[in-house]
């Protein structure tokens, strides 16, 4: 009896089945300190503990991107592990702040199943939840992957394609704080959600380069084991001969960048849709850029901007890279992230 | 009068003689966050306070490694600074939990001397004690080294060399956990004291490639200075012309990577036995299997497997690389470390 | 609009102004812990809780150095981000420890601008305040730095060079500890104050060889975004093509070294002076060596020594490297750092 995982594939996901995910995970602010140093995150209510007073939470708190990387890296090896790509994310709720000391579990639900035409992968939907020790669910996402058969020979299932939204309806938007005291001197701009206009584009300006040793670090810190971002010794006979980055990684420094620009819109309400474009690896100096694509007033103290996040490699991110003319991916763009942040509005 | 350390000679062991190591050390959660995000562990006890309580733990505990790590690295400026080599591990008791707030010491006795029949180095067995803030033994462990003399021209000692037992015998093992109410839904297997077999090998499949950064911030997280490990320019003159990786970090990974296959047997209950077989360098992927070596039943819930954990570099690690025919070591092993885990037992 | 903030130029700095820097950062156990693993600190005062409770600390506090990098970083944004040089600073006060759980703040108001004869540049002094969740002023210095104007033609100011002392007074010295009940056989030294003399010179032996993400991780801790230390393609064009390590990581680094010889001076008292020599990449080892100033008696158990720390590059700190004849740095001389710590007396 071999005791090693060797992952699920294709045939193991059977639509309306659940998956309990181990490990659980105790955020300390141990773990938020890490956070930080890794991504250089700036916002200041996941900075000060005195500043996440003034909107309510109880003091340091977990960014909730940093928790969507705890959830996520619970789910790898029972999801991923044989996963020939990660398609994408929608319907991302943000739903309860986790603060240090909660013990994060994540389970996931098969949603959807879709096998290829060419007979070797399939398309496999899971909506998962992130879950505190009281039970309570802390997130939710649906993300789908592209998954290996363990036979091609095994019969294609009866085809389950979920209904997912675009976005996350602005009315269904929850957890959205109280920004009338808002330290407009110490948060590091003084742009408030009556500023931003749709269609509006942000050049974040700065630039990080990403080593493996930092991208290593992150990735265990949230549990997350694929062997794609680990193995260098693996990885040399693979398709680009060297460890891949995780994703997340991509999506918290894109949006540690986004400070600049967006220094009050630090709190991510809900995850929209999101695409890993293209591969990033060690040397590559990842910068952002960011559109505004939607607004919405949560509340007489606060809004929401809907906003795309778009990481580009090596390139001035205020060329504002994207889509080619005829849709493809313009180069260097690394991820296309789509969500709502909560923003003060004026007074 | 100089005031840096020059390290001890072989001169300076005494047998009888007790070195009291600087500088105590206290465990925070912070230290246990860094300690997952440079190894990977993902042992659930030591991963969920919530986990943890299910054994009787009082929450996030240091896994026994990792206050190993510490204890041993205070005794390196006084034991190990002029070592040549780092000889072996034996009869390492874990004697009590180490908690966030924990202040670690550690002490160390001269046990045993034996000078080498080329005049200028001799080998130096030390028990060493790691020692919290209420004086109460939480580990020992016996260590030998070769040490180089300070003048080959001083008298060779009386040799003593001391009785070592090859493994901690079952009956001596402590501080096991009620293991009743095992959430095994969450600790990532469904594998209990039963299912293994004395012989049985197994391959934990995963590879982790090791980056200097990562390697310098381990060591430095437990205090261990010696500086092979952080000194590339002082290296450049030396046999290998790089960085060597302390040990720890090879036993720490290695141990992490079992996870895979041994996902119950997370609780170290005695080292008895360890050597480093061959140096690691920044850039070389670590492997690992294990042997089950030996079994015992503890308790009604709760059972020990001895278990032999080899690391090996830039290989499968399902080959089982360990010794050739004629007793030497295969090559790329690196890690040969044989201890006592806790696992709970069949219901 | 733009929304990026694209920094402060010379033409910015108005005497009298004060500046408001954002984000505030609460320090916790996680932040030590990283402190601890990324520079090798092992003061035993702010290693071990049970150590700093003997000279009537709380428990665990941030070393004075580590809170100045925070309180620096949050500066960067405001006052160097269009940064020529790194001039120097003076009279570095220590006022107040920063325990676990503080939040810090800083402020820093403008005391001295000097245009440059070239009319491109000019040089500004700042002084700035670190202050805690209390509104208590935990520290204060003063930095000069060399800026761009936004505009050659802008006509230049009157201009006011504070008047700087060469050290903060022995008299001022604040915040020293009781040392009567100092573990001696826990700090890793013998040596009082009464062992040093003025003249002195004391080389720490030890080295320690800097990596990319090492200093990109320390960096980010510390909220400091200077892009000169994250942006690799951005600097490819740069005069030294690749990134700088920010000074603070050299001063950290070469305190840390300095345990080895100085292990009993843990607590800096006050920041002379100090001045980045030249500049430091990854791949580079940091050596250190101090020179005894001068002594102060502080009280009957507690004397202070006004040292001068010197960090050299890939040579033997032994050799005492400092300034060639005509009074030109020499070769490979990284950092210059004039401070006063706190060391026990003779009992």
């Amino acid at each position: 009896m071999t005791k090693s995982n060797a992952g699920n594939f294709f045939e193991d996901f059977i639509p309306g089945k659940t998956l309990i995910h181990p490990t659980p995970q105790t955020v300390t602010e141990g773990d938020l300190a890490l956070y930080r140093a890794l991504t250089g995150n700036r916002f200041a209510q996941y900075s000060s503990a005195e500043f996440a007073k003034t909107i309510g939470l109880p003091g340091l708190c977990a960014d909730p991107l940093h928790a969507f990387h705890i959830v996520f890296g619970k789910t790898v090896a029972d999801i991923s592990l044989n996963a020939v790509a990660n398609l994408g994310y929608a319907d991302g709720r943000i739903l309860r702040t986790v603060v240090p000391g909660d013990t994060l579990r994540a389970e996931s639900q098969v949603i959807g199943v879709k096998e290829n035409s060419n007979g070797k992968t399939g398309v496999v939907w899971v909506r998962t939840k992130g879950i505190n020790q009281r039970s309570e669910e802390v997130m939710s996402y649906v993300r789908w992957v592209m998954v290996n058969k363990r036979d091609a020979a095994s019969p294609a299932p009866e085809p389950v394609v979920p209904d997912l939204p675009p976005a996350v309806a602005a009315a269904d938007l929850t957890g959205y704080p109280e920004m009338k005291a808002w330290p407009f001197a110490q948060s590091g701009s003084r742009h408030v959600y009556e500023d931003y206009e749709t269609g509006e584009k942000i050049s974040h300006v700065d630039g990080m380069t990403i080593q493996e040793a930092e991208h290593q670090i992150a990735t265990r810190l949230y549990q997350n084991t694929a062997k794609v971002h680990f193995d260098f010794h693996g990885q040399k006979e693979s398709r680009f001969g060297k460890r891949l980055i995780y994703g997340g990684v991509v999506i918290s420094i894109a949006r540690s960048l986004a400070f600049n620009g967006l220094a009050n819109a630090g709190q991510i309400l809900a995850i929209n849709a999101g695409s890993h474009v293209s591969p990033l690896f060690a040397w590559d100096t990842i910068y952002a850029w960011s559109e505004v694509l939607d607004k919405a007033e949560l509340s007489d103290t606060c809004g929401a901007l809907r906003l795309r996040l778009v990481a580009v490699k090596d390139q001035n991110p205020g060329d504002f890279a994207y889509k080619n003319a005829d849709g493809t991916w313009a180069p260097g763009v690394l991820l296309d992230f789509d969500y709502w942040a909560a923003i003060p509005r004026a007074r």
